[in-house]
């Protein structure tokens, strides 16, 4: 982690920093205030490329040079971003073909932020001018801490330089027509294509669009997004090698690029993250983010780039809700355990006006007098005493050891989202946070991989949702169970190539038949609402499914009369290792007895043996040292068995903690666990 | 009924078959599973076009040759359609004129099917060009049993084409500007048109539009689809006339032409079916839909085109559920006993990829080892037993014969939908669902008819819903009951002309009055989920009238506050018959109680006195026999009694038949009925 | 009010007519029918564009030279309406750019009403000539009652005549683009503008807009509206000079104008107001539009332009329900008893078709015989005998007399539609509908007033939903107060300036925050459905804050866990005065009872020591007597104690007066109160 060559503690604490959206006078005050809470670094210039240059190629670098100069003085880290997420009004002017146009074929303009079209040359040429621009003027600045390029990129936009290009990564993938037509079966509905400019991004038609096409059309997006990423990477590693690069992944709802792909060429993984829940819910969720991000980051530090201060935001029901007192803090632990090396917030200052104007912010509208600003220099003096837990060198943090891994794949992900289905309650996040949260509440970690990765290190892998599976990608998991590792596999999963075409065979699934051991010759979808009673106790909602054992065994059957004695859940011995099978969706606290079953099938331990329940007990590594953190989200008091020195409290721990309700210890280990 | 000339047994059993979509080595094994199930007709080329024609003016038919050199080697017949729904993506860049523009001016292009615009002259001479070049080529061939014009008409464009052609129509149908602005009262709001060019399309506008147009506007889209139609008979009459044409209706929700215009010029009707319902409203909506069927094919053996082999699909929910075991089997004999000469499916081989990649397939993706695939093999062998139910010749096989009539007029379901309703709650097609379902479950058999049809024949013709009646058609009405007849009219019906222009006077339901013997002088809509007690034990729902009588008597009157005492259900003695008057929507139970009552009041009987509740009991004509269909949907054997000989399962019964739970048998009738 | 200057009694009586949608034969019949209710009154040609100037430069007045000597010969006042609302379809084929385009960019044309766009010259100079045309023919004709500009004002359109006005509306408020840039604080997201043609309408973007400049747009569209109607005002300020001017505002769901600015310079407000539910809240409404209405115009006599008849609008759920027999009657006596000298209905006769057949009517499509038509007659009889309530001089005619002002401001509407707030159930239609509701039920009027107009007369003032506080406003309130003036203040009031920049400080609330004595450092939106118990028995909904007092004292703690004992409800004394401050959403009852302890703090009585609870008892002034309005909108008959003449029975009462069930009665009183 480059951060620890800087002079400062080594947990990045401070957020978004917009200097040049507030007056001058106020700067100072900014200093005076990151100084009382402790921040060490700020994300500068996000959205200031209309203040960088107002004027299409007139620069006006005089305000970011005083910021700069201002943040090294004082000591404060700059996390310098290309504002390439927001292009400035003249633009629209200018390039009105470098702007976004719907699938509808709207055409938006500026007024909000994101509105420009990936594929557009000029676009990516006004881009890299900016880019360039600040490149070569702050490389070296000494405030200068790292890159952040571009912000939550995730723009799609339709129109003719998108169907140029994607004609061309088209190009690129089947090489020819005939392959095209063939893997898209185009002659459905007399789609096949003569030409390769009949080929256009799938917009509006009059009733349901190709899904082969679609999913084509999603990696394009996603590639497309890593084309304009590149642009900056080139010229940074041009003008400015010595700084790290990040970019900001925003978790969990946005799919619009494969993070594994952005993930391998950017030197750290930074995400964003909003707290979404006023229950325990929101903390099942942090651990997803986090696991996800160390997975991301190859088991590396990561950061946390953005997180809400104090309000809680439940974007479907249009409102923000007040985050408990003290949860903020519980949460920044909760990353920290996970891996994080920062504590970042959007933003340091609240705006009185614009589109976020009730965001969140480190000094919220109404100033010092605050629990919110309280509890940010609380905060600060928390990470002051934690930060020896980051300061391993980078070539010896990995953060953690799981022996569960979940498969993420963006493919899944977009293959769960295609249209037609055989129902639109097949779903890819939802899945995923369910089996995550359930492993949570039982006391296990878990990373995520993919599913063509190495899986040697793990003793689990998990399946919850893969329609579209490549060959490879079967090969690869069936041998790790050959090898002696245990798979669990949900329904539907493999039942397609990875171009969505349904595999031929005697079963769906079949990428996984003979791993599997089971043949299913029928889908089984449910209506909203009905469930399935299972042998086990257990009932099975949304979708079910005909399944025969070949070579598995039953672990359990379905009991309701239309599928009735027919196998739900199988195990199949194979090699060295089994594989589970899941032919419907089990919730909630049957989700949980699911998972401790099959985790102990495993043999996998908890990280803790009392972890659990809202307990959540993580081991970070770093260096040479273990930290344990126990972190306690319930509203009782637990009494946790531990040696080490609690960092918080500065006090050594012989055999034993006790955790407050609500509250936390960290403590470097006596004795290192690997 | 045509398929009698083929030297195929006469119940057409097979499914849409797409070879096209296919490796040449899969067509063998086609044929050889054609031939264990005994498909003996399948419908070829529905979506061909971009494989018949890959570029413009360039044409490809040796495969299609080889495949009906193949079906004709193999005795199994071929319905061909002309592949008109979908043009391929070159129609998209040479004439972009064609495709269609919505409401709200959104241009669709290729990347689905129906793509088109009917009103383009670029689409109906490109359309005319393929149609021509099939049939000369086919015309005449061994395998050709039928063609298949287009498929599911139903594509509504807007744009300049569709403006100029529309005002073509109402050029012809009001012949000044006069008459229009007159008929669509257009002065209201200041729309009075000066020129004819003033008038388009009615597309998106800032609030209400005129009621009078759209329905209009309706009228002129279905006109359209039977102009295209149209091109597409005058060719096949010219180049092809020895072989009967059809074109396939989609039902029950498609209602963008007239049924009884189309039926009228081509040969056969043939439906598009597809279960909509794990329970049994499924079963009743197979005879509705096959009632209407033949109703539209003038009582003569119509077919059904395409139903799902083992799925039902829910659209609204966005999913498909499994058929259960037998019931495909069960619903194909419930469309024969109604009428239909086939049982066909879409579609033969289930794609691996496309936009309907999981609908259902008579070979499913998991292939020949599925109960897909054994029942399909069993309903072949089923339908071979009952081969001489279809073999009269077509002179002499009215196939059903029923005392009641439901009027169906696609005029009546425009209204419904038009804006500006006292009530969005007034539906046609539910209604006329209910209506249908309880005399289906008290056991009566129901034809659909015009109003304006010829009447003799039936002893009662209900009218469910339909507000807007002319003249001509009220008065024919009028004459079949004076003459002897019995009517039941719903609520709101004949309140305004063919126009939506409401009959001046001193009652709604204007057109009606005096055969009905009442005043309606107000509506009385009720919000959604009230109701008002009747003094008869039922409840009205939706809306509701006040009513005085003038020479009807009174059968239920309101018991609200509201509406105290007035009359809810009244009926007319007029001439030599009787008219009942419903005000209010009576549903369920007590639509069923209602329905015996004014079947009762006609003197009509059940389809034999054990049928209902579950019990489908229909008698088919052909030639000289009746064939008794028993047909149990309910979960408990039944013993009927019947005579005849048992076709299933080769044996005499003398007295009465027992049929298992969800069995069925089919009695050829020692005493033909009548 | 002018009407009094009229030969005719001076409650005016009847509606919309529009002869120009009837043959010729049918006037005769209408004046018939106008005598035999009573009828005084018509509004003629709102919709009557496409009549009178068929061709672009082609006008008609033949027909209504005819209509106006009509109604002069049968001593019928005309209110004539320039039928600028609507351009007829020529204006589509010769002015394009003159019609509405959406945000979305669809372009709208002809075929329903309010095509146009308000900042098109092209509309503009049509919408003037016909006006002028108008103006010169019928000025000083003797049926000439008042001149009815333009209906229903509140169109809108984007597009690049809108762009440009906007941007003149932008110079003119903020003179440069640094102003602008401030107070839009438009370098959040990169949106400074360098040059004035980089601003557009805040047309359909990316993501979300910047929340002043959509305020920005909410001012300028209403602006715009006020632009065209000055347009009409200047021509008859000229040309018509001796005839009152007034235009009707749409209420109470329109929001697209500013109601006091148009108030300001129009001779006599007018109202449309329709019926919209079956329960006791229609009655609610009817007095809240009733006292918005006299407020707008003053005090003074305004008007009914339009109401239904016999039918109530639910519009949300699509239909129309019947109108008890006798409510209209009783709703027509709470618009005069809140000072309305009008009884105008939409419309004179139902039409028989076009975009609203199924509206109401005065003669309803099924005649004479038919309640409604009785009720008409029965109503101008009715009117008849009230006639002296309204004929005192304009000069002397202040209504009614309210001793507490409730804030409407547009301002406070447009804010609390702006996207981005921390709760998208920060509402104002439903808080304001709420808070008067509860003092209606009370038995208290109430005026409404803006929150910079003088505040002397009043005893309390209510701010139940205000955001976007001016300091100046800010200042009014607090001198009210200071000056012995009882305010009572909801959450969130305030929090920003009057262009939504958060007010810097140590409290939200900021512009009320020493008048109130309270600090507010945290809102607390609640979730949908979720409440918070109070320590006075009530509950809070939707919102709480983080409250603390610095002077005021605290009327009610929060008692849940999140807020435990923080203030819920608070008072200050402040200067001779108090202000109660409300930090969260109190519902019906709850609300009553706070109502009532916050009017009984101000000291003010209730209209009759009985009212409340259904039973209105309202007492308008006109001239030197008083009039006592007692409404019973209950099903229980209630006596009162009141003396005076009654004039619908022609019956001195001198102690007290029964009042049947849904009944009324009207007293000029023995001693005139005031």
């Amino acid at each position: 982690m480059p951060a620890s060559a800087l002079n400062v503690p080594t947990i990045l604490f401070g957020g978004d920093y917009n200097p040049d959206q507030w007056p001058r006078e106020v700067w100072d005050e900014d200093v005076r205030l990151m100084k009382e809470a402790g921040v060490n670094a700020v994300t500068v210039g996000v959205f200031a490329w209309s203040t960088l240059e107002p004027r299409e190629g007139e620069f006006d670098f005089a305000w970011l040079d005083d910021v700069m100069d201002l943040m090294a003085k004082n000591n404060i880290g700059v996390i310098l971003a290309t504002p390439t997420a927001s292009p400035p009004p003249w633009f629209t002017l200018s390039h009105p073909d470098g702007l976004p146009v719907t699938k509808d074929g709207v055409h938006y303009i500026h007024g909000s932020r994101d509105t420009y079209n990936p594929s557009a040359p000029s676009y990516r040429n006004a881009a890299r001018i900016i880019t360039r621009k600040l490149a070569e003027r702050y490389a070296g600045h000494p405030a200068l801490l790292m890159w952040h390029l571009h912000n939550e990129y995730g723009t799609i936009s339709y129109g003719p330089h998108t169907d140029a290009e994607f004609r061309n990564w088209l190009i690129r993938k089947y090489s020819t027509l005939d392959n095209l037509n063939k893997v898209w079966n185009s002659r459905f509905w007399s789609q096949q294509y003569a030409t390769w400019e009949e080929i256009f991004a799938p917009q509006a038609t009059q009733y349901l669009p190709n899904p082969s096409a679609i999913l084509d059309f999603k990696r394009f997006c996603a590639d497309q997004l890593r084309v304009v990423l590149d642009d900056q990477i080139e010229i940074m590693r041009e003008v400015s090698p010595n700084t790290p690069l990040t970019t900001n992944f925003m978790l969990p709802t946005w799919n619009h690029f494969n993070q594994w792909d952005f993930a391998a060429d950017i030197d750290v993984v930074s995400i964003d993250h909003y707290l979404d829940s006023t229950t325990m819910d929101g903390e099942a969720h942090v651990a997803f983010a986090s696991e996800l991000a160390r997975s991301f980051n190859n088991g590396q530090p990561w950061m946390v780039m953005e997180q809400g201060t104090t309000v809680i935001y439940d974007y479907a029901a249009g409102r923000v809700y007040p985050k408990a007192p003290g949860r903020m803090a519980r949460n920044t632990l909760q990353y920290i355990a996970h891996g994080s090396n920062s504590s970042l917030f959007f933003q340091w200052r609240t705006p009185l006006t614009g589109a976020e104007f009730f965001h969140s912010g480190m000094i919220p509208h109404t100033g010092e007098n605050t629990r919110a600003w309280r509890e940010i220099v609380d905060l600060g003096h928390t990470l002051h005493q934690l930060a020896e837990v980051t300061n391993a060198p980078a070539h010896n943090s990995r953060t953690n050891t799981a022996k569960i891994a979940i498969v993420w794949e963006p493919d899944a992900w977009w293959s769960a989202e295609t249209p037609a289905m055989p129902s639109n309650d097949v779903a890819f996040l939802p899945a995923l946070r369910e089996v995550h949260k359930a492993l949570w509440l039982e006391g296990f970690a878990a990373d995520f991989v993919q599913l063509g990765a190495p899986l040697e290190g793990y003793d689990l892998v998990l399946v919850p949702n893969f329609i579209a599976v490549s060959d490879a990608q079967a090969h690869n998991l069936t041998q790790f169970v050959r090898s002696g590792g245990h798979a669990a596999v949900w329904f539907f999963a493999g039942s397609t190539d990875e171009n969505l075409n349904v595999r031929v065979g005697d079963t769906f699934t079949a990428a996984f038949a003979d791993l599997l051991g089971i043949k299913v010759d029928e889908h089984w979808p449910l209506p909203t609402g009905e469930f399935r009673e299972l042998s086990n106790q257990m009932s099975g909602f949304s979708w079910g499914e005909s399944v025969a054992t070949t070579t598995a065994i039953t672990l359990a059957t379905y009991r309701s009369a239309d599928l009735k004695d027919k196998p739900a859940i199988t195990r199949n011995t194979f090699g060295a290792g089994t594989a589970t099978y899941v032919s419907t969706q089990i919730r909630g606290t049957e989700l949980r007895a699911l998972m401790r079953e099959i985790v102990l099938n495993a043999g996998i331990d908890k990280t803790h043996p009392q972890a659990g329940d809202g307990l959540e007990i993580v081991r970070r590594f770093s260096g040479e040292h273990t930290y344990l953190f126990v972190l306690n989200h319930t509203d009782s008091s637990h009494t946790v068995s531990a040696s080490g020195y609690e960092l918080l409290t500065d006090t050594p721990i012989t055999s034993q903690i006790t955790v407050a309700p609500f509250g936390y210890a960290v403590l470097r280990e006596d004795t290192p666990t690997r």
